[in-house]
């Protein structure tokens, strides 16, 4: 296994993906370049540490140490002669300090690992619920706080260029900060940044998911420590965080695929093979052996090495790495990208490893398939485990409420697939953990889907306040921006305000000309109502099959409120018999539509307008 | 509560449906008008009966008989003066005889009730798997083997008239019996009449879906007897019949509508007021009440009051009466009509009551529904109970592979539907027991829909013959028979030569002309192909996820059988990998197609034509 300096081919290598990828290590770095995790703590629910030692001829090493309550279980060598993992034990009654490992043999030294004390701030890990309201946005493109850090020398990309769709454009994690005060004024109440990891790729880098360092805040967003102390800034504003991460593949320039630990760290192909992005393949009863080979093991892109979990030493540095996460920056939920791609195996473990540590975090899965069953396969479900696999993920990303809105929402309006959409809840364990959503960065954007109808937009609007589940925004669908997703640039450009010379500033009230405003208003008016109003967020919900294109439902709890919500997918006028819903609406006699603040006179007979949403608090 | 003969009167309320309905009795009739179950048999596993007695004021009678190992357990007043429940158990040491149920009190009179010895002929009661092949056919419609039974006196229908879609056109059993030859020259196995029980209504009779007595043959069909005999007949050909019954709702001129033994025997409204049709409502976990007891309690039609099965009186009778047909006839399945529409509760019990008798017994149900995991909640499953429902049924009819054979045929064909549909299957407890279909008598004609292009036509047959479930095909389909199903008397035309004056005679090989002899042959060649060999029967399957619309799978088995069947999509012939089937094809050489006997010289690559089925037996 040569070591040898990452060269030009080595790159192009990385780039295309293949089994006979050169090996590599810098002969000139010291004896250890790193330890994985970079530091741990004492008092963690599993002792059980394992380290992955890297560094040129490591893996020849005997390992000693001394440290009170920490023992050294052994070690273990990897094909690759540049690691060594080191498998330690660390007991309650261990106190924080310096850990020194002393290295010896061919390569002598010793390396002074941390041991740090938890923190103990009960603000941290506080989990995402239907409580709250999450606003996506991708940190690049969201808002520049901090230009100093738009180009930093270390990385493959020495320059921004707002003007090209996959350069980057400067946003990072003081941009945000900057406007904590905007998102709140939404209603908002989590931040779902697209991943903050390093992506220290060269092209195409500001989307972050082509993880180059499981251990490293990307350097154009902020340190490490910038972002523990935006998570801590973010709570102390009532915010929460949401962490992006990719347990499927890693970018090509990840120092664990350029000096790759052993082959079977990744899954390898004769020639570059592409994923067949087809979930059925993992549980079809009749499927073949090969199409779920393509669906787990083939690479998502080409700049993607496809990550082989179902070796227990890879499982243990991504379960270690996502406890790590949790640890050193208090956050409060994970989203995890192309979760199905995953080893079925490792999915149950790296959850239950994850949740045992942190019993309230919250998780939730982007599982983009088409049926509802198939969606409930990936969370926690009412179905017996099929082919040993079980899934313990609490949420997912909900994609048929997404296709049922987008539908619901179009010229062509059908509302009875939001019925649809829901109905397929009984599958669920709880389906009220999973996130709902108009659009993402991988789609047309919402506004432009519908073809740019302000009143629908508004129905949309009305339906993710108060359906069930967590609401989630994508950055900027609450000011109209738009655009069609081919390429997927486009649906990821900057928010007009983020950055210091932008004439457009969206983020004031007096930046927000035209509709955009009108838009902002009414979704601002109706994010506010349902952080002041638990009944939206905790209340049980009733739905009514839908008639005439006419689509029903109430959120309502046991302290007697009520809220009726009604979507005319007509362009035209309807009227609606009320006392099919007398369900609900018995003990009440009229109710305010809180958008509007107009009255609802009568509870018996409703004239709604066309491409209208309702939401009505009911009264006695 | 009145007595009073049937008037015009009474039977515009039956035919409108109401609470108000009025209950009448015959007062000229003699003291027991009718006892049902019409008679039982000695040595049942469940040694419970309840006889239902009606007769003008006999619910006032007392009850008393002495025939050994029979004991009366009671007897039970209704609402109607002219019903009397009586419960017996009858041990297992009981003779078959005559047993004397002795009536005193207001009406005496003695009633010879017949016990029966059980038939012991191995061959009744066989069951329906996945190795037959149904032929579904509607008995007024197939053909007129019996003229003298074309208009029975008795009935409210004086007349046939064949020119009318919706009169009676005289088909019947004998019909059948007359054309078993022709099933069999197909490789069918298995009869599927739609209703052959008493439809005695004045309009439409011929569907057979508005039972009007539980206990009789319709005589326009044949008597009781000769439906046994049918039964019998067919097993000494080889054939198996399923028997279609309706548990949801009745005809409006059943005796038990016309004269209620109670109010709560039927699901009453104040206004006739219809089902909603929509399944959803039952297992919506946000469902209201109102639509789930319109799904469930509302009317099919005006015609057919919605039966309550949830009185635990009209349970057992539904119960007893469907194991009495089994054991009177020995027939071998159950399909079961709009079988969600009926309580849930119910559907359990009535399917474990009939599996407890008859384990062997064919049961599979019509849930016309939008998913497969709905589909699948109506069968059995690895769901856990929703609302302590957990079904027991074990097949259902196939919509999901129905609408998606539907799609792979059509004009602007997508086979994946195919793959899609069958990937499904992991949510059921066996799916090879779903029956399988392109079209049946409320559904366009395949052929229509397809438009009427042999070439898909003969896909669509070379699907149904082997891929996994047991396949159902619609009389005259085979024959290239046509017609959308607005209305629905279309799709329900006489199979050509079943009348003594057609002039056309598609029963033999002579008449059957131009494109439908070619069809026919062709169904004909695959049916008796897949009875002849165990592997398309039973065989397992693995299927490919389709490429460039162009779908690929294997029935195998483990004595060495293995059968690729291709389907081409597209218009135009395509070029397919066979190395992608390696896990299939490895240790075999080369196949034959065995619709055409052409050689299939290789398997590394397959140039198929376009809109084609390749049925291919590989060989070593």
């Amino acid at each position: 296994m040569a070591t040898q300096p990452a060269t030009a081919e080595v790159r192009r290598v990385a780039d295309l993906g293949s089994a006979s990828v050169t090996l590599v290590a810098n002969p000139k770095e010291s004896a250890i370049s790193r330890i994985d995790p970079t530091f741990w703590w004492v008092g963690m629910k599993n002792p059980k540490l394992q380290l992955l030692v890297h560094g040129p001829g490591i893996g020849s090493s005997q390992v000693s140490l001394r440290y009170e309550g920490v023992t050294l279980d052994g070690t273990q060598k990897l094909e690759n002669p540049n690691y060594l993992l080191v498998n330690l034990t660390i007991s309650p009654t261990a106190k924080p300090g310096k850990l020194a490992l002393a290295f010896s043999g061919n390569k002598k030294t010793t390396y002074q690992y941390e041991l740090r004390a938890r923190n103990t701030d009960k603000s941290r890990v506080q989990g995402v619920t239907s409580a709250d309201f999450i606003y996506m946005l991708m940190p690049d493109r969201f808002a520049n706080g901090d230009p100093k850090n738009d180009v930093v020398k270390s990385t493959r990309v020495n320059h921004i260029a707002r003007d090209s769709m996959y350069a980057r454009h400067g946003g990072d994690l003081k941009g945000i900060e900057n406007h904590f005060d905007y998102l709140k004024s939404l209603g908002v109440t989590a931040i779902w940044p697209t991943p903050v990891v390093e992506n220290d790729m060269p092209k195409a880098s500001y989307h972050g998911y082509a993880v180059t360092d499981y251990y490293a805040v990307d350097p154009r967003y902020g340190s490490n420590e910038e972002y523990a102390q935006f998570v801590q800034k973010a709570h102390q504003q009532g915010l929460k965080v949401i962490h992006d991460v990719v347990l499927n593949h890693m970018g090509s320039y990840n120092y664990l695929f350029l000096d790759q630990p052993a082959k079977d760290w990744l899954n390898q192909w004769p020639a570059f093979t592409r994923s067949n992005y087809n979930s059925q393949a993992l549980n079809d009863p009749y499927g073949s052996q090969r199409d779920r080979d393509l669906y787990n093991k083939g690479w998502f892109d080409t700049t993607m090495p496809d990550v082989n979990q179902s070796n227990p030493l890879v499982a243990t540095y991504l379960i270690q790495n996502f406890i790590w996460w949790v640890e050193y920056t208090g956050l409060d939920g994970y989203r995890i990208d192309t979760y199905p791609y995953s080893d079925p195996t490792f999915l149950m473990d790296w959850g239950k490893a994850l949740l045992d540590e942190y019993p309230q975090l919250c998780m939730y899965g982007e599982a983009w398939v088409g049926s509802t069953a198939q969606q409930a396969f990936f969370a926690r479900n009412i179905f017996q485990p099929v082919d040993g696999f079980k899934s313990n993920l609490p949420g997912v990303l909900d994609f048929q409420s997404n296709s049922a809105i987008q539908d619901a929402l179009k010229e062509n309006s059908n509302v009875s697939r939001l019925y649809d959409a829901l109905q397929g809840d009984w599958m669920y364990e709880d389906a009220t953990r999973n996130v709902v959503f108009m659009d993402n960065h991988d789609m047309s954007r919402i506004y432009s889907v519908i073809g740019e109808d302000l009143g629908r937009m508004k129905m949309g609007f009305a339906w993710l306040m108060t359906t069930r589940g967590i609401p989630n925004i994508y950055y900027g669908s609450e000011v109209l921006m738009k655009n069609f997703s081919n390429p997927d640039g486009l649906v990821r450009e900057d928010f007009p305000g983020g950055w210091a010379a932008d004439k457009k500033n969206y983020f004031t009230a007096a930046g927000r000309t035209g509709q955009a405003g009108d838009a902002f208003n009414y979704l601002s008016k109706l994010g506010l109502y349902r952080k002041a109003h638990p009944v939206l967020q905790t209340g049980k919900l009733m739905q009514f099959i839908p008639q005439d294109n006419v689509y029903t439902y109430f959120r309502y709890d046991e302290q007697g409120n009520t809220v009726m919500v009604m979507l005319n997918g007509n362009k035209d006028a309807k009227t609606v018999d009320g006392t099919r819903f007398a369900e609900r609406t018995n003990g009440y006699s009229s109710g305010t539509e809180i958008t509007s603040g107009a009255a609802v006179p009568s509870l018996k007979s409703f004239a709604i307008p066309g491409h209208t949403a309702w939401v009505v608090e009911l009264r006695k």
